[in-house]
């Protein structure tokens, strides 16, 4: 970090697939699968750590932490705590993925307990972001839908980019917003990303393997805003090449693990990325 | 519900799509993937909400919760228990899939416990619906080959067909047995669905998805008898069409969550239900 | 055994058709989804059992049990200690899939208290037969990497084999270190597997799928060196065929599962078993 130019989109996916990053998800049970296939096609390798038993002593060795707590209970819970307290203390990047987060009180006490332990960065999809920031106090009360419909977002993008912005004033994380475009916050930067198919709703847990995949482009530890740029950016890439093969949801998951792998990093240029 | 015609098929699908309910399911841990890909493809928003600290929470927001034994623990009846008493109080409809009733004795009490709190719908295989109709005393020991074969079916449907009507009259639920045709019966009525094919029960939680899928029908909240012939019979016509893609197990998993999006209204024709 | 000719890998898969063996699997939540479709691909019964409250009793009816150990937690570990308990003392085969051991202290203990209830087979990439042949003290600290890079290998079979030896040797296991070519140790014999393709890497579960096919061969209850022969040579042969069908990791697994499908007694001749 020492004034060296910023790695490229391009240049980061190449380092990742050199390094093979060790990304350890505390991840959903609905998404473990899609989650780990898309990271061991993109060229990282994944590993689902969860029990308090173990789950800090894992985030020693791991490059990177993913958490998500689509399927929480308290013994999952106390795995969430210990890895994320030594992922904190060992100084490695981590991600909380508030999934549902406003759609029942256990939640919201959960995802306050957990930005305490200060990630890296925040993905949620719009509904999400809008009932953190309202959580945590970063906005009024009155902004977006009122909460999650479950786990899919009621909300657009454009409804979620001030509270993306404020939530990360308050909690010092970059904060990724996504859907239809995504938009991505830290304290003093945003940028929006474009691409991407609608069938990505369709098939499930591919919010949740997009977390996965930030992880591992985070892994590296410089930059977290633009490491998640990169990230979602390349996602959407591969969402949008998917969508050209596939004929409904079951055949777009499949060709989108193809694209995820066949993603190159001189395919950079082809990135949404708005300037 | 007054005097009004029945919606047809077809137009019970139109309003599923229009709706799209959030279905709360306490699903396995081998079913999760398949059951939401399964619901999100048809148009459904599916939520795996399953601890005891949530699940009766969020049974108050979902238009309708399924309850699946495949994998259960204490924890997980626990939250069965909460979401249960839940939808009951909030006059929520709701199903049980009984998955390896029969097989050990834990299977059993827990399903004993949860018919206790009257399902709408029960959805099993053959050999589970035998196993649930001996166990309540609906029937005499005598029927079936004595209980399932691990949570694959060891019976035909002809075999179960008065063991799901004994059932729909002791427990006051529509019951449906699934298989090389699916039978439903309520207290006075019973039809046969007829289609789908032989590669179905090459696919894990093919079964369990169905039962996601009968939640989505029933969330609309009037007739679960019929609401129930519906989700079998546009499920039964996906998965031939499906089979006419497929090259083994693999192919046709993905070519039947394609079917399922690709399902329209008008296919209301082509359903195998017997009239 | 009195004497009879041991049946071929392809007599081995006509039996495990013909007796569609159900196979009881303590999976980890990655691989559940995978580990069933391979089984029932293959024309097995799986079911997927692990609460100590049934697992023992489940043990007893099913014909095969396999431990996978990917995401343990105290309760399933328990369940692990009832499951193996039960087919000890009924006899049954079963085998052990130390996912990640030599990662964390807690994995370390559970798989040494395991393998004090004698698994028939041990199944794992090379680093986790080298962590286990160091952990039982059947090898020097010296070989390997040093442990796993998470749950992938780092290490290549070729710096397994004589781990595998010494391991089979004190365990009484067969032991099976799989990875780009496939070695299996018993106390007295070694044979090496060859084929499959590069992919099978970069798909989440493969492995842990393998450990259940294992448990599928070993089922019928004879001689468990050429039983895992046969089903890791199966399994090379369908992951080949698979390969000339891929265009990456997403429609690997699909044709993978079809290749499973269709492999046929008569496919004995082109197993890459070396003599």
């Amino acid at each position: 970090m020492s004034g060296a130019p910023l790695p490229s989109p391009g240049a980061r996916l190449a380092r990742l697939r050199a390094q093979r990053p060790l990304v350890q998800s505390i991840a959903n049970f609905v998404s473990m699968d899609a989650a780990a296939n898309a990271l061991l096609a993109l060229g990282a390798s994944p590993a689902m750590v969860h029990a308090k038993e173990e789950a800090g002593d894992f985030a020693r060795i791991a490059a990177a932490l993913v958490v998500n707590i689509g399927t929480l209970s308290p013994p999952w819970v106390e795995g969430m705590e210990a890895a994320t307290q030594a992922a904190g203390a060992a100084g490695k990047p981590w991600a909380l993925d508030p999934v549902g987060v406003g759609a029942t009180a256990y939640r919201n006490a959960t995802c306050l307990a957990l930005l305490a332990r200060k990630p890296t960065l925040i993905r949620g999809n719009a509904s999400e972001i809008l009932a953190l920031a309202r959580l945590t106090g970063a906005t009024s009360g009155a902004a977006g839908s009122g909460g999650p419909k479950g786990v899919d977002s009621a909300d657009s993008t454009a409804a979620a980019e001030e509270a993306a912005r404020a939530l990360a004033k308050v909690t010092g994380a970059v904060v990724a917003a996504t859907g239809e475009y995504d938009v991505v916050a830290d304290a003093t930067r945003m940028t929006r990303v474009h691409g991407g198919d609608a069938m990505m709703t369709r098939v499930t847990a591919l919010g949740c393997a997009l977390s996965g995949v930030c992880g591992a482009f985070l892994a590296a530890g410089d930059d977290a805003f633009d490491a998640t740029v990169a990230a979602l950016a390349f996602y959407k890439l591969a969402g949008q090449r998917a969508g050209l093969q596939a004929h409904g949801p079951g055949s777009f998951r499949v060709a989108f693990m193809d694209a995820l792998a066949a993603l190159a990093p001189q395919d950079e240029d082809a990135l949404g990325i708005e300037r």
